[in-house]
Order: structure tokens, then C-alpha cells, then sequence
């Protein structure tokens, strides 16, 4: 097959995460503008790649991001993070990290009852994003949420509604979704990547009693991107590191695959 | 198996595509005002095929096309589909492609609580299909639609008018449908292909951490074409591109297919 | 072991399909008088073996026949079987071959409510059946039907009541029934094939990105028939086409079958 | 492992069902004075195996029988056993055969409304028993008596009830079951096979497009039997046989199988 | 890895079953004064070991028992073990043996509406353990009882209940259990092993037509025991037996298993 | 790949466990202060690695410790741990272990009607902690719990304020969970592990009817660890023991593991 590159339209806008070796997967970054679905099952990094999309737009490239969290709170995500050298809590005081803690508060209503407001929830997030002038935004996980909503027709319809959202706020997104097992459907309730307009999922394989983690870029709607599995590790010290083919290697690859 | 070719009497109708490569296995196109239900999990191309089909017909025969989105927004369709070079916004001024947006609208009653009026939609698509001429239609994704309608039965009886009701308006058109997993039934609610008088299967098969994609076309009311797997790349700059065996390797194939 | 055949007493009474090589494996054919459930997969060509089934009774024989259809209208089977040279509109002036078109109708109540009276069917059918002189029935599809029904135990009972009128009508009939994987149970709700005297699995199989497809008589009661599946193909211009095996191919394997 | 035969007590009392070759692996027959249910898939010989279950009991040691069936009417019946030349309707004459027919009859209210009422049944069998003074009795299929009941405990219950007075009129019964699949549970609701005292499984796998058919004795309670599935035949003129070991065989086989 | 066995304190107090190899296994017999669940498909022998816990006690250690049956009745129990050369009559003239009819009485509402008293129960099984003295009691089964439970988390209470006055009454028991198929969760509805302190598990395996019996003790609360699957036979005359390999073979197979 | 594994910041704190072998694996203990989530089926020996956690906290490093029951009673935890040497009752006198019974209590309302209230349950744990100063915490198994509670909303938000909760009162706990099968979800209502900060998994894999026991840290929520499963033995006199690779093996190995 004969590609005629030269033909090639402007490329569709990319956001470079400054994760290790992910934006040569994702040949650039994050769709600009929009959000991403990132699925994965428990323990599978979701978190940590998820606040390192933030902590490298800081210290890479200056970006200021809003992490909101649905459970755990924010002293935890500082904390957990700290091994990998994020200095959160310094980010939060120079107005360059902000949290939005939508985890259910002791005392609280919600606590016991569960109930959700979509509204409340989606203003704490604009003016978290205005507070710092985030481009950079991470919700994480919606799993809680979904849990309290009625059915599929509903839990597709707010994680539209969040999507428009964030789009209107201008800001590149990551949501973290639910997956049960590796092997099935992408998302728990099997609607979450129909809505979504990129996904990546992020797997944990057990094979003869020894793990092996994998990160694929699944949908990038109007975008190229690499395709299939490629291993990444999570190093003390640094988070993910997308296994760092060069770029040469990533060519070659590329030329032959679809 | 002799196969008595004298005897074939005038073939079906077929309205080429204009896929590259695509009409050679749908033997000419697809079924001439009739639906094609074009099923495949998130990420499988549906949208990019549709839109596709659409573009070709502009592009290659002058026919124009009406795409009514039931998600994603017509700006974003547009925006997604430059890396192709399809023009949208160019042929939407020239009268050539229309949009019809049933997609949910921020204020809209729609969004907050469900609801689907199918007899709106269908005056909404008549209106468009008349004010660019249309010969072509698409409608991506009734997914959305079908999650908020009460079971099997209901979601059969409605996509069967809507068939129903594009016959009458005498175009050729593709209806895409979500499928949750690569394996296991056609459709997700396992009613979608019964109903449709065509059927185009679009698989994103994950083997040994690789993906591949192919496109089969499972059935055809009334009509033949080739059976099977057929291997498909994404190409920037020119959209979905069917595995090009030459004409005679094709005819070699087919001569002892089935 | 050795089969005493010289004891054999009368054989039961078979209606000859004159489907092609269909008639060998069925040891003669449907077995008379009653109906056979038809059960496949969309697209297996369960519609075109059941039409088939009726033209070649006209064709063959002589034998008149009715199409009841039930999603699909006779405009459509009439226009999707002419590629297989079968001039049905003729065959109708002729008095040869008449449908009952019990598909939804627009304006129809049916196809907003839903609802579904199986007593006027009957009545249809039956007046049908008089009209022509049919000797040959096919109802395709009760799909639809089922869908509308409450539970199993319905179906169960509403097919067995359709079985029994037929029965009462003297005529032959193919009656089809879907099935959503070529694996697994026989039909949809796992209780068509129990109610049915007689039953025959169309399977359109998918193996490495190839299609096959095959015949199975898995039950005749009260009738002896070939075991396993025979493989099949659709000619245009023909039909349906069971693998022409010589008669003698046949009864060698059949020797050692059971 | 040594077995000492010496010891064994008077064996359980067994009656010999005369159809060829079971009574072998049934190390004598049917346990006499019980019900042995019946589980196989559509088409897997279940109304064959049991209506010889009663002819031979008529032809090879005078017993006379009772058939009771709920779904297929007795004139088909009769005529679905021509072929293996068993004359039900002399039998009848001779008052060594009797039906009870429980099947649904047009004009019934059972017909459109479901409903069963166990004690009327249980009188119609007890009757049917007393006129031909039946040793052997046959229920066919309870299948669409328990697509009515409620719910798994239901089932058992009924199931528990019809076994304990088939008991008490001191008959040995065959009832039959359905199942969907050959493999997997053995019988439709998952109960079926615990509340019977004895059960045989008959199967019909389809491998490489072949189909085989086994008997399998699964549990006998207070007795003994062979172990494992054991092909067997259809044969026109004959009935079920299962396949023809020499008794030499049978017993090297037997000592060393549990 | 070395064991330091010289630190083993005092073993777990166990009641030798005297069913034959089975104490091998168990490192002793059962825990006592504890119940012990037991596991298994319909016909893998659960009556037959849970009779033989009670016939071997009274035979070999001058035990009495209490047999509670749930559904068949005393007089078929009696009648079922008499091929194993168990005298239930005279065991129950004796005093040494009792059993607690709880099966389902003609007459009985039970047998009509379902409903279930454990107070009442428990009561009954107090007198037949006082007034033969028991040290041993067997439930089989509760398969019918949990039928008419509402769900699993009453089924968890009530078999949890039954424990505890169990332990009460000082005896040691064995409470029979369903599993519908080998593979799979370990009882029907996979809770009625984690109420349980010891659970055993007899599996009746089909592997290439041919049945194979293990047993296996998958968890002994507080004690030690030997782990994975051993093979047994039902000997006419005797009973279950364990395949007897040699106390020696044990220990060396004791010494490197887990 | 390079690790700069000088820029490691200070590790996370961590809590020996002195669970022989665990620690190695676990990279110095379970992370302290927090709950780790401790899954498994039935007998996967989860009671005994929870007792244990807390039986070497006394015995090693003098850390109290308090053992929450909800099903098993005080006493049986007492009686079935002295196989491992573990005397509790002597530590209870001493103020070093404290139980809090919140199994059923006969009499008790909970035991017949179901009901939970988990603010009374949270004041005993409290009382308990404070009583004997505990550092570790036990609670097994919610299991019985969560079967009450509604739906995988309700379950997740209560173990969601049960972590909280202990983490308010300082302590490192390990909570058990149920799996009712080793092979898919990692716990029964696939959410538990979602809302849990720390996870591990038992299983007692069969393979060929032999057991094979491993541990597996499945995630530590801002911590490393060895991945994938290890394999355990139960000891009698010690308990739990991770098999001793020596340090120097371990930290070859690690140094290829992800
Ligand atoms: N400081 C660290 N050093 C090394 N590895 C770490 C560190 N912190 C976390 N990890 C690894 O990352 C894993 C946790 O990943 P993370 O919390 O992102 O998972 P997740 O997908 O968000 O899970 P969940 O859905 O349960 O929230 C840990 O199990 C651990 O293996
Ligand atoms: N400009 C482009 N260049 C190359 N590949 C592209 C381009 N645009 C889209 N793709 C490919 O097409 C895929 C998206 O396909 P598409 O949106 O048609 O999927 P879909 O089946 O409609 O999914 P969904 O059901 O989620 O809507 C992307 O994941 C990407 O791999
Ligand atoms: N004229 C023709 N020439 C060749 N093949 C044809 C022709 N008409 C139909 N076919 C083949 O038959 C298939 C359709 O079969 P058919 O409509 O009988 O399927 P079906 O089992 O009735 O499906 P459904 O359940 O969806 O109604 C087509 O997919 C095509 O492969
Ligand atoms: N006269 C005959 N000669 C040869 N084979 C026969 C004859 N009659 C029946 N058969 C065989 O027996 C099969 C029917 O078996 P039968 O009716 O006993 O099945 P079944 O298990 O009762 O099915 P169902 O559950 O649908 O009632 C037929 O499919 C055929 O293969
Ligand atoms: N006297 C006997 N001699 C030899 N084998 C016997 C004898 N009695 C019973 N068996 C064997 O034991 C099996 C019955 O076992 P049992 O009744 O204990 O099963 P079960 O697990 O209790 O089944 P269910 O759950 O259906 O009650 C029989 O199928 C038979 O194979
Ligand atoms: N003293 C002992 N010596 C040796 N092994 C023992 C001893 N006590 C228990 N075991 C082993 O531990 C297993 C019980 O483990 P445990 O009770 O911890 O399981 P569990 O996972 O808590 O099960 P459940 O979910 O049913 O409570 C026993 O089956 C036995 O194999
Ligand atoms: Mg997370
Ligand atoms: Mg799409
Ligand atoms: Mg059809
Ligand atoms: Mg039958
Ligand atoms: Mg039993
Ligand atoms: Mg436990």
C-alpha cells in the first residue's frame, strides 16, 4: 500500500501530556480541546497517570491544572504522589495545581444517601479551572458517581453532559473510568467509550502468575495515533514511562501498522 | 460447483460507494435505496466510514448528503473529519451536505430527562434530505436513541421505522450501531441486524497486543457479495482504504467463495 | 453393527423440497403436513431457503404456496428474489403463490403499540392458504412476534398454536426462527425447537476471517434424515445449492452415520 | 483396588426396559418402583428412548404402559413410532397401552391462558394406570408445564409432587426433561436432577460437524450402574440401541471403572 | 523450605470418620464438634458419604447419628443403603440411628404453598439427637429448603443459624449442598461455603465420556489437612472408599504438598 | 531502560507486617495508617493472614491489636488459631488483642431480620482501639455484611466511610473480602477494590487436583511493590509463609519487574 502523505491536511491539534514516551504512541499528545476516556482496572495506574498528565504540564511546560477527585481526598492524591517527586501541595500555593475534592465528606449528605448534582458539581470545576487558568483538567474516578445513577441511558447521558462541559471550558481533559476485568468490554457499564471522544486504556495482564502493563490508544476521534499494546512501567521517582522506543524504531514500526 | 453465470438475471441495484476498495467486495456498492446497518464496537471507524460514504458521493459522483448526528455535535464532525480532507463546511455552503442535529442540546428538556420523538426526527431528516437533494444518508449513532427506549421489542419496532421511512424517502442509507465486544453478537441489543435489510460489520480485533481492522458485509438482502473478512487501513489524508487486491485476484477469490 | 433394513416398515411420508441436494440429506424431504422451525442467524438465508421452498413447488411440482411475512413487505421479497430468477409477481397472478403481508403497517396501531393478534392471523393465513390451493406454507419471521411477547412460557404456547392450525390446514411449512450467535442454544428463547416437530439450523460460520455455510436437519420427529452439517451455498441465478454429493457418495456415508 | 463381591447384599431391584443394549449399562434396567428422568436436547431421541420404554415392555415381557404426554398430541405419537414398527393403536385396543393426553386443546382455556392444575393430572394418571393395569408409565415432556410455574422452587416442588405419587401407584416411570445445551447444566432449571431419584442423560454432540449420540446413566440411588456415556443408534425398524458390546467386554470394562 | 514440627501445638480435636481413606486425608476425620459442608452435583455420592458418616460411626466406634432428610423419605434412605450392607431398621430399633423427617408430607401445606420453620426444626433435630444420643448429624439436603429462601443473603443467615445450634447440641455434622455443574463456584449460590468452617467437595468429573469421582477438602477451619483432589469409588458393599494408598505414600506426598 | 533511582524521594511509610516472606514482597510492609483490602475465595486462608497480621505485631514488635468478627465468634477465631501457636486469649488478658463480636448473637434482632448499622459498629471498633491502644486493626469478613445491604451503591459507600473511618483512628487495617471464584473479578460485587487504597489477593488455585497457594499485591496506592503472585504455604506452629527467596534473589528479580 502506498501512502501519499503529501496529501496530509493539517494535523488535528495535539496537546503533548510530557508523559514519558506516550506522545509518541499518541504522535503528539491528547486530542486539543476535548476530553479522554481512561479506562483500566483496579490498580492498573489511572490515578497515576492521570496526575501526571497534570504535574508534567507544570513542570514541563508551565500549564496549571484542576484535579478533581470523586473518593479519595485531596490529602491522599498529594501524598500518593509524593514517591513519584510531585511537590503538589507547592503547586496548589503557587496557583498552578487546584483540587476539587467532590468526595463525599463525613457529615455530609451524601454520605448516607448518596443523590448527585451535576449542576453544583460542574461550577466547583469551572471556577476551580478559572481560579488557576487550568488547560489541563483530571476527573477522577467517576465510578462512584455512576454507581448511584439509574441505568446505562442515564450514566451515557451525564458523561455527556460532562464532556460538553469541559469542552466549552476550553481545557484538555482526562476522565478515569471503571473497568471490572481485562479481558471484555472497555468500560464497566459498556456505554462510557461510545460517548467519549478519545480513549485510552491502561491494562494490568496477569500471565503465569507475573503482571505486564500496557497502554493503548483505542479511539482518537479525527486523529491518528500508534495502535495496539505498548508496555510502559511505573518507575519510583518518575510515574509512567511509556517503553521508550526511539523514534526510528517508532517510524518503522509505524510504516507497517494501521 | 459449475456455476450456471448465463442464466443470472439483472442485477440488484447497487449504488457504488465510492470506498476505495469497498465496492469491489460489495460487488458494486451498496443495496440502491435501501438501509445498511453498519455495526462495530467504539473506535472501529463507523463514523469515518460514514462520513465516507457520504464525502465519496459528493467527491466522485456529485451526489449530495445528509448526515444527522445523534452525539456528537455537526462542528465537531467537520472538525473531525479535515484530517481527511473532506471539506464539510465548503459542501454544507454549496448545498451539498446538510446536517440534521439531533444531537442533545445544552437547555434542551432532552438532556436532563431523556425523551425521543421519532416522528420529529424523521420530518427533520425529510426536510433535509429534500433541501440538499440527497441521495445519500447517514444516521450515527443510534446508540443514544436506543438507550433510552424501554427493551428489545420497542428498539426493534423503531429502528424498523426508521428504516421504513428512509425507503419511502428513496435514498441509500447507512445507520450505524454499537457492538460492546469484537466477539459475541452483531448488535447490542442482539434485534439491530434482523431488522435491517443490510448488514456491514466494521472489527478492531486486538491479537497478541495488535490491532487489526476489516470490514465484512454479513448480509445483503436480495443481493450478492463477497463473504468474509476483508482487511482495511485508516489512511491520513484519504479515509478508509479496503485492502486493494487487484480486480483479477478479487474475481480468482470470489470464484470459489461462497 | 448391522442394520436389518429388510424391516423397515412404511416410510414416513415426505413433501420433496426440490430444494437442491436439500431432498438427499432429508432422506425425501420435509416431512408432510406439518411444519419445520428454520432457525439461524441473520443473514444464514433463511429467507431465501424459504422461499425457495415455495418457488420450487411451483417451479418443480406445481405446488402452490403462501409467504407470510411478518417485518419484511412483499414488495421486498418479491424485488430480493428475482436475482435468483424467481418471478414471484407472476407466480401471484398465476394464483400460484400468494402473501399475507402481516408486517407492520404505517397508520397501523401495530407499529406504535405494538400488539399482535394471533386469531386474525390464523384466519389470514387460512384464507390465503384456500385462495391458491397451497399445498406449501412459509412464515418469515416470527421474530418480530415473539419480540411483542411476554415470556417464554408464551411463546412457547403461541408457536405451538400456530403449529397445531397449520396442521389442521393439511399444508407443509417452513416456519423461521432467529438465533443471535452461531454457537450456543438452538433459537433465541430456547423453547422454539422443544414445541417443533421438525427442525433445521442454517449456520453461516466465521472461521479465520472466512465465511461457511452449512445445513443441519437436527431433528425430524418420527422421521429418519442425514446427521451433522452439510455445507451449502447460495448461487445467484439458483438459490440455495446443498453440496452436490453423487447418490452413491451419499448412501456409503450415510452407511456408517447415524 | 480389590473388590469384594462376596459381600454385596441382595441387589437393588431393577426392571428390565428391553431396549437393547441399556439394560447392560444399567447393570439390569431401571430401578423398579421409581421415576428415572429423562434429560436431553431438542432432537436428542428423549420421546423415542421412552415410548420404547413401553413398547418393549409390551412386546418383550407383557407389561402394559402409560403414556402420558403434555405437548404432542397421541395421534402423533402413534405415528412418529411407525417407523420402528411399534403399533400403538392395536396396543391401545388391546388395553396394553393407554395416553393420557395432557396436551393443550384447541377450545381449552389452557390453550390462551396457561394455568395447570397437578391434582387433576395426577387422577388422569392413576386412571390410565388402573384401566391397562400399567407397570410402566411415561411423562412427555414437562417441559411446557414448567414454562408455567413461577419460579425454581415451584418446579421442584411439582417435580417432587408428580415423583412421589408415581411412586405410590407403584409404577415405573420415565419423565422426560429438556435441556439447551449439551453441555453445561444438565437440566434446564439447574433442579430438576436433584429432586429425581434417578437420572439419564441422553446426548446428541455436534464436533467437526459430525453429530454422536451417548446415553449416560448419571445417578441411580441404591444402586449400581455403568459409569460414563455410551453411544448409541437410531435405527429405522428398531428404535434406540445402544451399541452392542459383548457382555464379555462390558464386564472387563466394568472392573476397572467406578 | 523446613518445618519445624517440633513446635506443633496440640492438634485440632477430630472425629475419625471411619469412612474408608477418607481419615487419611483429613488428617484425623472431621473437626468435631463442628459441621462440616459438603459439596457436590447431583449424584456424586453426597447421600451415600453422609449415610456412611452415620453407618460407620455406629459400626465401627459405636457412634448413634441423627439423619435429617429434606426431601426423599426415611424408608427410600433405608432402602437406597441396604446395598451397602447398612441395616438402618435395626439401627434405628437399636437407638443408635434416628431419623428427623423433614421431607415435604402429602397433606402437608408444605407441599402446597412452600414455607419453612426453623425454629421448629431445630427442635426436632434436639429430640432425635437426645434420644439416641448422637454425636453425629447429617442434613441432606438443604437444596430444597434454600429454594424457597428469598435470596442469598437469608440463605447465608439461616444456613449460619443451623450452624450455630449444631455446634450447640455438641455433635458433629455434615450438611449436604448442590453445585449444578463441576466447574464453576463451589455451591449453588456461592455463599454457603463462606458460613461454613470445613467445607468438602465430591466432584463426579466427565472427561472424554469417562466418569471420574474425587473428593477434596478445601477448607478446615483452625486444623490441618491434605489438599487438592483424591480419587474414590463407590463399592458395592461398602461404600465410598477413598483410593487407599498407603499411610507411608501419604506422608511422602504429605511432605512436599501445601 | 535506566532507573535514576537516586532521585527516589523518601519512601512511602510503611508497616512491617513480620508475616513471614509478605514484607519482601511488599517493599517493607502494608502502607501505614491505612486499610489494605485482603480478597479471596473460601479457605484461601484470609482469617488466617488477617489473625496472623495481627498475632506478629504482638509477638514481634510489641503493636496491639484489635480483631473485628462479623460471622466467626470470638471464641472459634480463639480456638482455631492455637494450631499456629498464636495464644490470644493470654494476649487478651494482657490487653494486646481485643475482640469486637459484631457476629449474630442468638437472641440477637440482627439474627432473624437482617439490619446493620454501621455508626455502632464504627464506636466499638473505636472503643476497641483505644482500650488496648491498638496499631492494627482486623476486620473479617464484611462478606455477611454486605449480603444485607442493598445494591454495589450502597456497598461501595459504606466500605468507602468504613476506610475512612479507620483512618481517622490512626490505624494500619486489613479488611477482608469474598471471592466466590479464583479466575475473574477480584471481588464478589466488583467494586470493593475500586474504593479500597490498598488490595491484596489470596488464592488457592487448582490445577490438575492439586492446590497451589499464592499471594498477590494487586495495588498500594502511592507505594511500590513486587507484582505479580508469590507463592505461600500454611505451616502448622507458624502460619503464613511468603516462600524465603533470599533477599538477594528477590532484588534480582525486582530488578526486571515493572
Ligand atoms: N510511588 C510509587 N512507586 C512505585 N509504584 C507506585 C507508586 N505509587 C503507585 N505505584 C504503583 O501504582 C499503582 C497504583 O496505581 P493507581 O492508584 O494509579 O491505580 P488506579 O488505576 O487509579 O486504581 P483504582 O481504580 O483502584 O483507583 C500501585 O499499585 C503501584 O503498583
Ligand atoms: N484524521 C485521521 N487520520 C488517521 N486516523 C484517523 C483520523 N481520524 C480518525 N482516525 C481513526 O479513526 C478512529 C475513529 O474512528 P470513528 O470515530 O469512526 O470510530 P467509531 O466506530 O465511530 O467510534 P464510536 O462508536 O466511539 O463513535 C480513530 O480512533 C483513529 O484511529
Ligand atoms: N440474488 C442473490 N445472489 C446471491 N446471493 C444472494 C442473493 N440474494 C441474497 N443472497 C445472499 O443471501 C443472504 C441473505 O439471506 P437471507 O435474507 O435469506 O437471510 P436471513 O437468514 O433471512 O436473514 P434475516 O434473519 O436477517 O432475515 C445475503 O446476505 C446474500 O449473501
Ligand atoms: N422412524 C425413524 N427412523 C429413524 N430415525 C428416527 C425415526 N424417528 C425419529 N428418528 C430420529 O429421532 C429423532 C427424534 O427424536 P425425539 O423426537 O425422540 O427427540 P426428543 O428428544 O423427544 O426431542 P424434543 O425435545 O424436541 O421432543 C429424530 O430427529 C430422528 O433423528
Ligand atoms: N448400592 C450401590 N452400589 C453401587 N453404587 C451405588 C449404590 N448406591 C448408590 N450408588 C452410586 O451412588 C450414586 C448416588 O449417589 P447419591 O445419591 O449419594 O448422590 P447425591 O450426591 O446425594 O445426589 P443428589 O444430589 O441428587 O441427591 C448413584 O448414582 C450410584 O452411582
Ligand atoms: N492449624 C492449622 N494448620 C494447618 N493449616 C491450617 C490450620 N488452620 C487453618 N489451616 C488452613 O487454613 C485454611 C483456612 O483458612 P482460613 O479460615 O483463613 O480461610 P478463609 O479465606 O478465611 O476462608 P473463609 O472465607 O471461608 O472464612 C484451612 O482450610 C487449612 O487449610
Ligand atoms: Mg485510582
Ligand atoms: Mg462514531
Ligand atoms: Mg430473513
Ligand atoms: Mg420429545
Ligand atoms: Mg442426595
Ligand atoms: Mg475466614
Amino acid at each position: 500500500m502506498t501512502r501519499q502523505t503529501e496529501l496530509n491536511p493539517p494535523a488535528f491539534p495535539k496537546l503533548a501530556t510530557h508523559i514519558e514516551g506516550f506522545d509518541l504512541i499518541a504522535l503528539g499528545g491528547l486530542p486539543e480541546g476535548r476530553s479522554t476516556l481512561l479506562s483500566g482496572t483496579s490498580g492498573s495506574s489511572k490515578t497515576v497517570f492521570a496526575a501526571q498528565f497534570l504535574a508534567a504540564g507544570i513542570m514541563r511546560c508551565g500549564e496549571s491544572g484542576v484535579f478533581i477527585t470523586f473518593e479519595e481526598d485531596p490529602e491522599d492524591i498529594r501524598h500518593n504522589m509524593i514517591g513519584f517527586g510531585w511537590d503538589i501541595a507547592t503547586w496548589e500555593n503557587e496557583g498552578r495545581w487546584a483540587f476539587v475534592d467532590a468526595s463525599p465528606q463525613p457529615g455530609d449528605p451524601h454520605i448516607t444517601a448518596g443523590g448527585y448534582d451535576l449542576g453544583a458539581l460542574l461550577a466547583r470545576i469551572e471556577h476551580g479551572v478559572k481560579k488557576v487558568g487550568a488547560r489541563r483538567v483530571v476527573l477522577d474516578s467517576l465510578g462512584g458517581v455512576f454507581a448511584q445513577l439509574d441505568d446505562d441511558a442515564t450514566i451515557r447521558r451525564e458523561l455527556f453532559r460532562i464532556s460538553k462541559a469541559l469542552r466549552k471550558l476550553g481545557v484538555t481533559s482526562v476522565i478515569t473510568a471503571e473497568r471490572v476485568e481485562e479481558h471484555g468490554p472497555i468500560s464497566r457499564y459498556g456505554v462510557e467509550e461510545f460517548v467519549s471522544d478519545n480513549v485510552v486504556v491502561l491494562r494490568n495482564m496477569l500471565q503465569e502468575e507475573v503482571r505486564r502493563r500496557t497502554v493503548e490508544i483505542l479511539k482518537f476521534r479525527g486523529a491518528n495515533h500508534q495502535k495496539g499494546e505498548w508496555p510502559f512501567t511505573i518507575v519510583p521517582g518518575h510515574g509512567v514511562v511509556v517503553i521508550p522506543l526511539s523514534a526510528l524504531e517508532l517510524k518503522q514500526k509505524s510504516s507497517d501498522a494501521r
